[in-house]
């Protein structure tokens, strides 16, 4: 089934304790349907950027059967940069510089066609303009989105709005405390989707994520990757492994749900083993399908 | 198989964010025998208190079984006591007063029929006296260590020469750190093993626990429970739950190793549910069962 996602698309530049590099590739929208794209679902990407995004950026996404017609170039505008600096423990990090460019002027207009999108994914963005995106989608069967602890501090109401528009959302364990007030992330999981969305998944890097709904409760530890190079990217592969896998499947249940946070889980593990996309552009499904074996075995006893 | 626990017996006063509590149970020998009594083995308890120690704990532990002969009380002595307040997250925690009183001048002889014990568990101590337990103890079939940042930091050498002679080190992720200088926890969990032990784990308190061998790498993800009411013991019912289970089951294979690690992450997850030894008083084995076919069908896809 087709699957949709909305979010950036970026220059990033990158230093860790041990390396560093300038204006590569990243974005939410980028790492998810790239990590979405070793599934078998069509992914049409929406996504604005300035008149110096470089050609192989796109081509690198179509060539993995990304619909990139959604993604408008804006003549005159400059493509969204970020710059940070990871701390040694690698989980942390600072944001150095940030140049909003296109991303402050974003009103998105899709392709008619990929109003029938069934799977839609809202990255990080002010949660007006996802609520823009997810009124072009009428006919959708799934709709998660990511957020950041922004908006939870400066339109929260407008996220809460949102929230009762969602089935998932997924965000990480600093945002879910801030959202909050918990500082026990099972009780934190609860009250957000108390909120509104069906179901809440809570990323912690390196400590894996847990799964929220009406039903279940449930914890799923990242797979223990010693090649921890770069973690940008991470949530956002994470979110588009398991929304690939729920797309191709075209099945939302417990069972196809936890199945995807797996997939979810070994993306962002490959994801972090290198700058930018590198590593992801190295693997096939079936390293995922390999790892997976081995991931299904570390949690059997 | 019988079980011999070395560690410290305690008077607690504990501060969280919303209660607190003076002068209560504690101690690693303590919350490690009690965790292991839910096991079908002998434990056998050596540790040192002083004339003040209640008659009652000694009550408590010898009702569940535990073989209080090894426990000395020291006239003129008093019990080693330890003050601590928990920061809003429940993980970090604040030394505010230690008196080692007995536990300074501890030189441990035990009960000449403790010296055929066939599982160890050297609670955290100083590796000198650590490796004194483990000289009276010459038929043991796998011994067992646990340890600090203190002994990193002052006794390196000594610790060393203590890892060489271990099974299995328990420590937590500070500790790892501390311990290899590497902030990735998968790289320090292998370089502690290549210390020595056979086999470490690394404990994550919220997050769970790493498991290294020479041929296996695995994390167990902790029981996700809303109520977290005193972390205080968590790691030393962890590894009581660990020794309990492998000393009932008698036999140390990969298999029962990684149940025996879900045991002890279940204990745990039961012991944070109140102060002390509150809620383990409450539970009996099938409890723990109970709450394990819950955890296995959890990380279960």
């Amino acid at each position: 089934m087709s699957l949709l996602v909305w979010g950036s698309v970026a220059l990033d530049s990158v230093e860790t304790p041990t390396d560093k590099r300038d204006n590569v590739l990243g974005g939410s929208a980028t790492f998810f349907s790239y990590a979405a794209s070793y599934f078998k679902s069509p992914i049409q990407l929406v996504a604005d950027v300035g008149d110096d995004w470089p050609a192989e950026h796109t081509k690198l996404l179509a060539d993995r059967n990304v619909d990139m017609r959604g993604l408008n170039m804006i003549d005159g505008e400059k493509t969204f940069r970020w710059s940070g600096k990871y701390m040694p423990n690698m989980n942390d990090r600072e944001t150095l510089e940030v140049h909003l460019n296109v991303l402050g002027k974003f009103d998105p207009v899709m392709p008619a066609d990929y109003r029938d999108a069934k799977f839609v994914f809202l990255g990080n963005g002010s949660p007006a303009i996802q609520r823009k995106v997810l009124e072009q989608t009428p006919n959708r069967r799934l709709v998660v989105a990511d957020t950041m602890d922004l908006w939870i501090n400066i339109q929260r109401d407008e996220l809460l709005d949102l929230f009762r528009r969602l089935d998932g959302l997924v965000l990480n364990d600093s945002e879910a405390r801030l959202l909050t007030g918990d500082e026990n992330l099972v009780r934190a999981g609860h009250k957000v989707r108390e909120m509104g969305p069906k179901f809440v998944v809570i990323k912690k890097g390196e400590h894996g994520a847990m799964f929220f709904s009406a039903d279940e409760t449930y914890v799923m530890p990242a797979y223990p990757t010693p090649d921890v190079i770069d973690p940008t990217g991470a949530g956002d592969s994470f979110a588009g492994g398991m929304m690939g896998y729920l797309a191709e499947q075209d099945k939302i249940t417990p069972q196809t749900l936890k199945t995807a946070l797996a997939y979810g889980t070994l993306v962002a593990s490959f994801t972090v083993e290198a700058f930018s996309l590198d590593r992801m552009k190295q693997i096939e499904r079936a390293d995922l399908d390999r790892r997976m074996e081995v991931y299904r075995k570390m949690l059997q006893f």
